[in-house]
C-alpha cells in the first residue's frame, strides 16, 4: 500500500482517479464546467409552475415527509423469526450528513417494542447500595442534563459480512445497524452517588421493561464514566422503538448494551451473567472459546455514495461519501482508495468531528470509466486502524459472529453496476 | 452588574442561589442526596409490569412518535391572516439539546407550503453569467455535499416582545421561531463558478416556486462564501414546510433569505428591490427611515427550563438550562443571572459549540423558594454582547420590528408560577 499526498490538489491524490480533499476548494467548478456532466444549458423562458399559481397548504402542528420520498424506509432483511424479535436497519445509502433522523433509527428488539405509560414508569436503583431509590420520569427530568452527538452500533451489525461469498446488499442492508443520534439524559454517576454504592458494588445490571427482560452487566467504571439515563432523542422525547420514555446510554458499546426501556439498574459485586451475555453476544473464537464482554464497538467505516445497489452515471466527477466511527474515541483520519487497496488519498471530514460519533467523509473522484474497487479505511484517535476483511477472519474465524468492521468494498463495472466484493 | 466567579465548586457562583457550573461535576449528589427532592426510596417488591407479560410491537418502517408525545406540537399564534401565511413555533420549553426534530421546525410561509413533485422540478442559474444552467435535483445530488449543523431564525422571532406590556406566553411561543438542523447541500460557488460569473455580477437574486414567489437579494460575497443549496436536513431529506426539494441556505443570515422551494438564482449588478425586502424585511427607525438589508442575526439567548407558563415544583435544586446562538459566529459564554441581573454566573455549554449553531447552557441553581428573575446574556466571539430589552428598545423604538435579541427575563413568584416579565 501506498500513501500518495500530493500538496498540489490539482494533481491525482491515489491512483485510479481519486482527487485531493481540497480539490473543489481550489478548483470548483472552474476547471468543473468540461467535468460535471450533469446540467443543461437554459434556452427558452422559465415556465412557472402550477405551484406558484395557487396557495399551498398551511403549516401543521407535527410535520411529515413528502410522498415522494416514502421509499426511505429502515430496512428489514427477511421476516422476522419471531413476531417482535429482529431488526431494521438505517437506510444509508438515501442519508447525508451524521445526525440519523428519529424515524430512520436502526431498531434490534428482542421481544417487540413496549407501550409505556411514562406517568407509570419507574427506575428502580437497587442492590449494593446505601439507599434503594425509585425515579419517575417526571422526577428523572428534573435532575441536571447533558446532550452529546453519538453512535449507538448493534454489536451484529455487518455480520452478513462473515459468509463466505459476498452478499449482495446495499450499504443500508449491510451496515444499517449503526445510527447517530444528539442524546440528552441524566448522568448516571449522579443518580448513583444518590443511590450511596457500597465499595463492594463494581457492576451494574441493567433491566429493559420489555418482554425479554433484555438484560446486561456494566462496569461500574463505564457507569461513572460517561453513561447517562438518556430522555431525549434529537431534541425530542426517545421514541418507543429507541426505549421511550428511558434508556441506558453507554457511547461506545455495544448497542444492546443500552438497555431500552430501563426499568431498573441493580449495583452487583460481579457480572450477572445474563441470558444476554452468556447464550447471546458473545464471540465464539476458533480455538471453541467465547470471549465475553467484548464492549466497545471498534473503529470503522463504510462509503454510502456511490454504493452497493446504485449505478453510476457514466464517467466523469464524483463525490465519495461516506461514515466512519469509533467506539473508543476520535476518527483521525479516513483514506479513500479507488484500485482496490493498492493507493489511498486522505479524505475531507466535515465538521463536527467529535468523540464516539459519526463522522462525514468525502472526497472527489474522477471515474474513468473502468472497473474499480472502492475501499474506505478509519483510523481512530488511538491509532486503531480498520483492518481488512482477510486479516479480520483470519484472526477472527467465521463463528465470531459479532464486532464486526473490516473495510468494505465494492465494485463498480464497465457498465456502472456497483456490488459488493471482497477483495 | 457584577461578575461572581469562584474557583471553588462548592461556593455560590452568583447571588440568589447560582451555583458553579462544574458543582455537579465535583459534588454531584454526594452532596445532593438532601437536595434533589425528587426521587423515593423503594420499599415493596418491583413489580412485574404487563409489558413484560406479552410480546409488543413488532419493528417499523418509519418510526413515530409515542402518543403520550402528541401533546408537543409546533405553536401557533392565533389565525393565520389568511390560508397559508403565517408560521408556527419550535415547542423550545419542550425539547432538549440543540437538534430541533424535522417534524418541530418552525414554519414561516408567505403563501403556504407547495407541493412540488421532485422529478418535475428545476433550479436555473441566469442573469449576469457566462452559461446559464438548469439543474435537476438529480444533477444537483451529483455534486459534491457538504453537511453542517447551524440555526435558522426568522427575522420576526420575538417580536412581540416589542409590545410595551410583558406577553404572557412560553419560551416557544415567544422565540420560537429559531431552530437548528444539520444541513447538507451543493456548495452554491461550484455552481455558480460552474455558470461563470461577470465581473458585474455582484448580488444574486433568489426566487421560490411557491405562490408568493419569495424572492430575495443576497451579496455575491455571501454566495461565494458559506451559502448552499440544501437538500438535506437532519440525514434525511428536506420536509416540504422547510422547502422540498431544495433551499438556499444562507448561515446566520435572517430566515426569509434562505428562500424555500428554490426555483432560481438570477446574478445581478444591483439588489433587485423585491417585494420582501422593502415592503417587508425592513427595518423602521425612530426616525422615520427604513434599515435595507439586515442580514445577520444577531448574538441572543433563551432560558427554556425553567421557563415561561411551566411551574417550579417546590424549593431546591434545578438544572437551569437553555439556547444561545450568534449569526456571526460561535458563542463565547452565556452568563446566567437569578437576580434580576444584578449578579451573573457563568453557565457551562454542552459540546460542541459551533458557529452559527444554537449551542446549549446549563448550570446548577439552588432555588430557596423566593421570588426570583432569571436571565441568561450570550456573548459572541466577536464580543457583542446581547443587550438588555431597555437598552434595545431605547436604540431601536418600538416600530423597529425585526431582528429582537434582547435578554428574556423571567419571572418566578414564590408560589413557582413563572411568567414573562420586562425588568
Amino acid at each position: 500500500m501506498k500513501h500518495t499526498q500530493s500538496r498540489d490538489a490539482a494533481a491525482p491524490a491515489a491512483g485510479n482517479g481519486l482527487l485531493h480533499r481540497r480539490w473543489f476548494l481550489t478548483h470548483g467548478a472552474a476547471a468543473g464546467a468540461a467535468l460535471l456532466t450533469a446540467r443543461n444549458v437554459a434556452a427558452a423562458p422559465l415556465e412557472v409552475p402550477a405551484t406558484m399559481k395557487a396557495p399551498g397548504t398551511p403549516s401543521s402542528g407535527y410535520g411529515e415527509r413528502s410522498p415522494h420520498e416514502s421509499n426511505v424506509q429502515r430496512i428489514t432483511n427477511g421476516a422476522a423469526p419471531t413476531p417482535g424479535t429482529g431488526g431494521s436497519r438505517t437506510p444509508l445509502e438515501h442519508l447525508e450528513g451524521i445526525i440519523t433522523p428519529n424515524g430512520l433509527h436502526f431498531e434490534r428488539h428482542h421481544n417487540g417494542v413496549p407501550d409505556i405509560d411514562p406517568a407509570q414508569h419507574q427506575v428502580l436503583i437497587h442492590g449494593l447500595v446505601e439507599r434503594p431509590l425509585t425515579f419517575s420520569i417526571d422526577a428523572l427530568s428534573r435532575y441536571p442534563l447533558v446532550s452529546r452527538i453519538q453512535f449507538l452500533e448493534c454489536s451484529g451489525n455487518s455480520a452478513a459480512l462473515n459468509a463466505a461469498e459476498a452478499p449482495q446488499q446495499g450499504a443500508g442492508g449491510l451496515h444499517g445497524l449503526v445510527s447517530c443520534s444528539e442524546w440528552t439524559g441524566v448522568p448516571l454517576g449522579i443518580l448513583l452517588e444518590e443511590a450511596g454504592v457500597r465499595p463492594e458494588g463494581r457492576w451494574l445490571l441493567a433491566e429493559g421493561a420489555d418482554a425479554a427482560g433484555m438484560s446486561r452487566s456494566v462496569p461500574m467504571a463505564k457507569a461513572l464514566d460517561d453513561a447517562i439515563l438518556a430522555l431525549y432523542q434529537n431534541g425530542e422525547r426517545l421514541r418507543p422503538s429507541n426505549g421511550y420514555p428511558v434508556r441506558l446510554f453507554l457511547p461506545g458499546y455495544e448497542g444492546n448494551m443500552n438497555v431500552k426501556w430501563l426499568r431498573r439498574i441493580k449495583v452487583t459485586a460481579e457480572p450477572t451473567m445474563t441470558k444476554d451475555e452468556t447464550s447471546k453476544y458473545s464471540d465464539l473464537q476458533p480455538n471453541g472459546r467465547s470471549l465475553l464482554f467484548t464492549f466497545p464497538m471498534e473503529v470503522k467505516s463504510v462509503i454510502t455514495a456511490p454504493s452497493g445497489g446504485q449505478k453510476m452515471q457514466g464517467a466523469g466527477l464524483y463525490q465519495i461519501s461516506g461514515l466512519a466511527w469509533s467506539g473508543l474515541g476520535k476518527i483521525r483520519r479516513v483514506d479513500v482508495s479507488a484500485d482496490g487497496g493498492k493507493s489511498w488519498a486522505r479524505a475531507a471530514l466535515d465538521e463536527p468531528v467529535l468523540s464516539k460519533a459519526l463522522v462525514r467523509f468525502r472526497l472527489p473522484w474522477q471515474w474513468s470509466g473502468a472497473p474499480s474497487v472502492l475501499m474506505s479505511r478509519a483510523v481512530d484517535e488511538l491509532g486503531n486502524v480498520q483492518p481488512t476483511r482477510a486479516a479480520l477472519m483470519a484472526a477472527r474465524g467465521a463463528s465470531y459472529r459479532y464486532h464486526y468492521n473490516a473495510i468494505q468494498s465494492w465494485n463498480v463495472t464497465a457498465a456502472g453496476e456497483i456490488g459488493n466484493v471482497y477483495v
